[in-house]
């Protein structure tokens, strides 16, 4: 008899869904097998008013069409908000998310500085409110020490404002994993690509865009430190897949954009690995649990059974004119989803 | 007056021509304006009897249509090559390339090992006879760490072989620098685009196939060495353009191919270079009498004029069915070639 795994209320805590179409065809391949999703506001131009941040949900509602999948959303972070405005949106969001401005897909609006001073009156309303604050944590300095430079802000951060809860999203270093024990407010999200691949499967053999990210795969001690703190669930990491659609046209050009699609993946992939190390009896906390105590999350039951079965992933996803390339297109995964109950 | 800055003699001491229309297309946009250029020898198969070089020398010099051009062939390393082989091909190569299997294009008949017992007999053979040894030096370690692991292994050659010229072809790293003034039979090359871009320009901001070259592209801090050892032209270090010419259609698609074409722009942009920096007075050394020393060459007159005029760099090179997109395709360089005088 094949070999079978549970997953309970898994939560995707760093997801890009984008809009119309592309929303359309993405949305459904998270809502159908996750109970809920911390969706990233960087559409353009970004989500930063409470009709913005309604009427996208609405449209994700729309989109995934599932009654038991809870899209959590979150604010694209300015240095303006009042309390009142964040007062009267808290319970719209789950968090506010922070770019440096230019650091990734449709940040251009980000903050142009990491000064504290300059953020303090926003945060220190979302302090006050306890509002979670989100962030892309790179600085725009060499790309493989974007992150590691970013690591002094972080701490910063952590020490003037004790009482906000600060994840560091889709972590990629040994750095920001052993930063997590030094700050009992700093948390973070790792995605499934950075607990797989290093630079060299971008760029060690031929070119491979489909694995380039932002931020991009680091060095093997980063990547392995990432995975033991997954495989044995951190109780301060969080799963975040950061799965980013791209056009398929975007992504195999000249200019090719940053981002791994692996929503459709993750989930069989996560337990062939957490398998592989003999860390199943840890997924739940790392895919679910943790997430639900660091944000106080109330969730249906939503049960997930895989099965040890071969699932080819599909070459291509597409709806209308948006095509899209997941992770591991035309490969195998040891692992399927066999029945999803709500 | 426009400036004007003349070249004599300009040599290319790493070169990749491929073959057929690929050869046509890329052999006269170095033979015009290089007074000679290092061979590589990875065709497929690649060049290790004499036939086979000599055949491959005379397509060369049919493709180039300048009898002012020498093209300096090279054997493809095997550990199985005789004193009488090697004496008797002696005197029409420049040297022997040596690739570690796997590690390049077209390097998958390289030798599996680098122990030195197992070189030892052609390398003995080599050193008897004057024949100088490149090397394509990198481990198959992490993309970052190739070169630097290398070193080691260079180390052990120098001291084994201390009659033997050795050659650490287009070095990337501030750690090959600093090992060339450590042993007197250490020399290297050095390609254009590693003076001028890092990782960042290959996958920092988009990800740019066409800077995606095989050894990667490194840290800022190497960058700076390698340009300061050029800009000097450090006695030991050599021009060699490590152009490599692959179809448009091979870097512009999911597993994009290793390497940069700069045959048509290299004179150019190394004038550029040199004299944004101040160090035009060396130019001339590191282009050409640096190579002419180490290798023994003596070469016909062959001056290029360059006038400080802008150069539109063409989107494209083709011949029949071979299309090239160049390093800096559709850019203005600030210096063009003027005149070529033999």
């Amino acid at each position: 008899m094949s070999k079978i795994f549970v997953l309970n209320k898994p939560l995707d805590m760093h997801l890009h869904l984008r809009d119309n179409d592309m929303l359309k065809l993405v949305g459904p391949l998270t809502s159908n097998s996750f109970s809920g999703a911390l969706i990233m506001p960087n559409l353009v131009p970004p989500i930063t008013s409470k009709d913005a941040l309604l009427s996208y949900k609405s449209r994700i509602l729309e989109a995934c069409k599932d009654d038991n999948f809870t899209p959590y959303m979150t604010l694209f972070f300015q240095n303006n908000y009042s309390f009142e405005f964040l007062e009267d949106i808290k319970d719209e969001i789950i968090g506010i998310k922070l770019y440096p401005a230019g650091i990734t897909t449709n940040s251009e609006t980000g903050v142009s500085s990491m000064d504290i001073e300059v953020l303090r009156p926003t945060l220190e309303n979302m302090s006050h409110l306890g509002i979670p604050l989100c962030i892309h944590g790179e600085t725009n300095g060499f790309v493989m020490d974007r992150e590691k430079e970013f690591m002094p802000i972080y701490e910063s951060l952590a020490i003037a404002f004790p009482n906000l809860k600060i994840v560091m999203e889709h972590i990629t270093t040994k750095d920001a994993v052993e930063l997590l024990d030094k700050y009992p407010n700093l948390y973070a999200t790792v995605t499934l690509h950075h607990l797989l691949i290093t630079l060299d499967d971008v760029a060690g053999g031929m070119l491979d865009p489909h694995l380039f990210c932002k931020p991009i795969a680091k060095r093997p001690e980063d990547r392995n430190a990432l995975l033991n703190a997954a495989l044995k669930a951190h109780p301060k990491l969080m799963f975040g897949s950061d799965s980013a659609p791209h056009p398929k046209h975007k992504k195999e050009c000249c200019g090719c954009a940053a981002g791994v699609f692996t929503s459709p993946i993750a989930l069989q992939v996560l337990v062939e690995l957490f398998e592989k190390h003999n860390a199943l009896e840890n997924l739940n906390n790392f895919v679910s649990n943790n997430a639900q105590k660091i944000y106080g999350l109330n969730l249906e039951d939503k049960t997930i059974k895989l099965v040890k079965k071969d699932f080819i992933v599909p070459a291509i996803y597409e709806y209308k004119d948006e095509k899209v390339v997941p992770m591991y297109a035309g490969k195998t995964i040891s692992w399927s989803i066999e029945e999803i109950t709500k």
